[in-house]
C-alpha cells in the first residue's frame, strides 16, 4: 500500500482497493440494485455503445482482421440488449456473500463460524469480446467484488464506452464507481504493473490464448487462476458401446471446436480398434475432421473405407497441442491404464471422457485421471457453468488451487472466521 | 514433464508425482495402515532418530545457537513418543478425500458430483524444528498426497533420520516410499528450484519467518499458500467491558508472545481511553510487556501510575511491526471506523479482535474487517487449527485464494467434478 510508484496502474488498483472496502459489507439488495441499473443503462446508452464499436470495428477491417474475429467483436443493438437481459439473470442468482460455509460452537462455548466474503479486488485479463466486459464485472459486482479490467486493446473503444456506462450506473445506485474500472493504457506494460500490484490486487483471472495464460502464470506475484486450455481427452474402452462412442466422440470434437472443453484426442483399446476405427474416420470425414494417427489409425484409413476422415501421421507435438480447429490427434492403446498414462502425460488437466459399459473401467478411469472434469459416457463439451446448472461462469481453472472446473459466484469468494466469545482467553 | 533438467530436486519432484498416480486411488483403509506404520515405526527406531538428532544439537551448540533455539530443535525419546501419539490422532481424523461436496442431477438427466481429490504433490518448506518433519508428512499422507520436505539444513541430521523411517514404514504397508522425500541439498537453490517445478509440484507451503515467506511468494511459479505472519490487533471498543479487555489483551499478547495469533497492537476507542489506558499499563507491565504507544499512552504513562509498563514513543514502523516478543504497539483512537482503517491499512490479515459489549459495534467490526478470523470477546490466541476442533494444522493461511485461516486436512485437498450420463452429448 505505501509503494512509492505512482502509475496510473497502481492508481487504479488504490483506488479498487478502497472501493473493496465500501463494498464488502454491503447487503445483496444494495448490489442487486446497482445490477439491475446498469442493465437499465446498458439499453438505454445503447447507440453510444455502439457507435464506439463501429470505431473498434472500422480499425479492425482496415488491419484487415479476419471476418469471424470482426463478428466476435461487433455489438448491434440486439447484441447489447441480450448482454442487459443476461445482467438481469445474473440478479437473480443467489447470493454467495455471507453464506456459512461451517460453523459450531467449541466445547468452551465459543462460537465459529467461517462465514463467505467477497474476494476484494478480482482483476481480469482477457481478449477479444466487449461481452466479456460486462460479464466479468457483472459476475464481480454480485459477489461484492471490486473489478480491474485490462481488455484487449483492439476493443479499447467499446470497453471505454462499456465501463463508462457500468460507472455511472453503479454510481446513480449508490455504489462507489471505482468498483468497475478499465485498466490505462494498451500496452503490455499495463498487464505487467497489474501482475506486480501484490497486496492491491487479491486475484488475476487471464482469460484468452495460452500464451497470455502462461505469460501471467510465470510472471504474477498477485495469485492467479489459471483458465481454460483445454487438450481433453476421449477414450473408448474395451467395453464401450460402439455407436455411443462415435456419437460422443464427434460431438466433443465437432460440435463446437473452437472452445476448451472440445475434444483434442481419442484415444481407442486395442480390443475394438478393428471394429471402431472404420466407424470412427467414416464420422469423423463426414463432420469435416482431419485425423492425426498413430500406426494403426493411419492403417485403417488405408483400409479402404471410401469416404472416410483424411488421417495425416502424429507426432509427439501432437499429443500436447489444442486444435481449437476440425483436427483431432488419435492413438490406439492396449489398455485402461496405458490410456490413464498417456492422459496424466498430455493432458492439460480440463475434461477427459470414458465411454464403456463396464462399471469397473469407469470407477478406474474416474479415480486415477486427474483432471477438473472427467466425463463417463457424456461429451466433453458438457463441462461449463451454465450446463452445470451455476447460471454464470467466469472461466473455467485448470488448476488445483481455491477453485477447479467451471467457475461460478462462490468461486469469486473467499472465506473468514467469525468467532464469538464472552470474555474467552487461552488457558 | 518433459524439462530436459536433471537437478537432483526435480528428479525428486518427478518421483514424488509418480507416487500422487499411486496413492490418489487408495482407500482411507489403506493410507490409514501406512500412518499407523508409521507411528510404530518412529517408537521402534528412537534410539536411531535421536542419535542423528544429536548431531544436528551438538553442531548447533557449536555454533553458538541461542539455547532456546537448540531446545526446539531437541528430540528426545520422550519428544519422539509424543510425535508418534500425535500421529496416531491423525490417522483418527475424518478422511477428507471422496467427500462429495456438491451433487446434483441436472435436467438433462447429468449426474453431477463435486468429490474431494488429494492435491496431487505438496511441498512443505519450514525452518528448526524436527517434529513438522513428521507432522506435514502425516496430513500430507492423511489426505492422500505426495509430500517434498525441505527442512532447515540445521536439522538435516535429524530430518534425514526422520524421514528414512517414515519412508520405510510407508513401503512396509505398501505405499510408494516416494511418496515421502527429503528434497537434497542443503543450500538455497534447492529451494528455488522447488519453486520452479510447475507441473510437478502443485502446491507449497513455506512455514517459518517472514523473510523465506517473502522470498517463496514472490519468486515461485508453483502456486504457493502463503503462511503465518501475523501483525494481530485488539481493539477496545467504547461499549467495551474494560476488565474483559484487559484480561483479552494480556493473554493475547503475553500468553505466549512468540506465535503469529499473538497480538501485536491494541487500539483503544478514546471515549473509554482516560480510564482504560492506566488499568491496561499495570496489567502489561506486571506480564512484562513494553509498549510503543502514541502519545496518549505516553501521556497515560506519565500519569502517576506506580509499576505500569514500561512505554516508549511509537513510530510508524510500529504499526507493522510482529514483535514476537513481549512488546505491543499501542494507540487511541477516535471511533471503530478509525479502528478499522488503522487494521485495514496495517494488518497481516491474520487476527483482529474487538472487545465490545455493544451488538452493532460487533456486527459493523466483523463485517469490515478483512482478515482471516475475527474476534468478539475472545482472546486473538485461539486462531489455530487445534482450537478450532479441526484436529490438525498444516499452517495459518493468511491469504484469501484456496484456504484462510487454519488449515486442515480438507484445505490439502482439491475437487473434481465427476459427470455420469448414457451417452449424452450437446444438442
Amino acid at each position: 500500500m505505501s509503494s512509492a510508484s505512482n502509475s496510473p496502474v497502481l492508481e487504479t488498483a488504490r483506488r479498487a482497493r478502497e472501493a473493496a472496502a465500501v463494498l464488502a459489507p454491503l447487503s445483496r439488495e444494495a448490489r442487486d440494485r446497482a445490477l439491475l441499473a446498469v442493465a437499465d443503462a446498458l439499453v438505454a446508452r445503447t447507440a453510444e455503445i455502439v457507435d464506439a464499436n463501429i470505431v473498434d470495428v472500422e480499425k479492425a477491417r482496415a488491419a484487415g482482421t479476419a471476418e469471424s474475429v470482426v463478428d466476435r467483436l461487433t455489438l448491434t443493438p440486439e447484441r447489447v440488449a441480450a448482454i442487459a437481459s443476461d445482467v438481469r439473470d445474473v440478479v437473480a442468482l443467489p447470493d454467495p456473500v455471507g453464506e456459512v460455509v461451517r460453523g459450531s460452537t467449541l466445547p468452551n462455548g465459543l462460537e465459529l463460524r467461517q462465514v463467505r466474503v467477497p474476494l476484494g479486488v478480482v482483476g481480469i485479463i482477457y481478449e477479444a469480446r466487449p461481452n466479456v466486459t460486462v460479464d466479468a464485472a457483472v459476475l464481480c459486482l454480485k459477489s461484492g467484488n471490486a473489478v480491474l479490467l485490462r481488455g484487449s486493446s483492439s476493443a479499447y473503444a467499446s470497453n471505454t464506452a462499456l465501463v463508462n456506462v457500468l460507472r455511472d450506473a453503479v454510481a446513480g445506485a449508490g455504489l462507489p464507481a471505482d468498483a468497475v474500472q478499465l485498466v490505462p493504457g494498451e500496452s503490455r506494460d499495463s498487464v505487467k504493473e497489474l501482475m506486480t500490484a501484490r497486496g492491491l490486487v487479491d486475484v488475476l483471472i487471464p482469460r484468452g490464448g495460452a500464451s497470455l495464460i502462461r505469460t501471467v502464470v510465470q510472471e504474477s506475484t498477485v495469485p492467479v487462476i489459471e483458465t481454460g486450455t483445454g487438450n481433453c481427452h476421449v477414450y473408448v474402452d474395451e467395453h464401450a458401446d460402439l455407436d455411443t462412442a462415435v456419437r460422443i466422440l464427434v460431438n466433443a470434437k465437432a460440435q463446437r471446436p473452437s472452445v476448451c472443453n472440445a475434444a483434442e484426442t481419442v484415444l481407442v483399446h486395442e480390443a475394438v480398434a478393428g471394429e471402431f476405427l472404420p466407424m470412427a474416420l467414416a464420422a469423423l470425414g463426414e463432420a469435416g475432421v482431419t485425423v492425426h494417427g498413430d500406426e494403426r489409425w493411419q492403417a485403417a484409413a488405408q483400409g479402404g473405407e471410401e469416404q472416410g476422415a483424411t488421417v495425416v501421421p502424429a507426432t509427439e507435438e501432437d499429443w500436447e497441442t489444442e486444435y481449437l480447429s476440425y483436427d483431432i490427434a488419435a492413438a490406439v492403446v492396449p489398455s485402461l491404464d496405458a490410456a490413464v498414462q498417456h492422459i496424466r502425460r498430455w493432458s492439460s488437466g480440463h475434461t477427459e471422457a470414458i465411454v464403456t459399459r463396464d462399471q469397473g473401467a469407469a470407477r478406474a478411469f474416474t479415480a486415477r485421471v486427474d483432471s477438473a472434469a472427467v466425463m463417463v459416457n457424456a461429451s466433453t463439451r458438457f463441462t461449463d457453468g451454465g450446463q452445470f446448472g451455476f447460471g454464470a461462469e467466469i472461466g473455467i481453472s485448470t488448476q488445483k488451487l481455491h477453485a477447479r472446473g467451471p467457475m461460478g459466484l462462490p468461486e469469486l469468494t473467499s472465506t473468514k472466521y467469525v468467532v464469538t466469545g464472552d470474555g474467552h482467553v487461552r488457558p
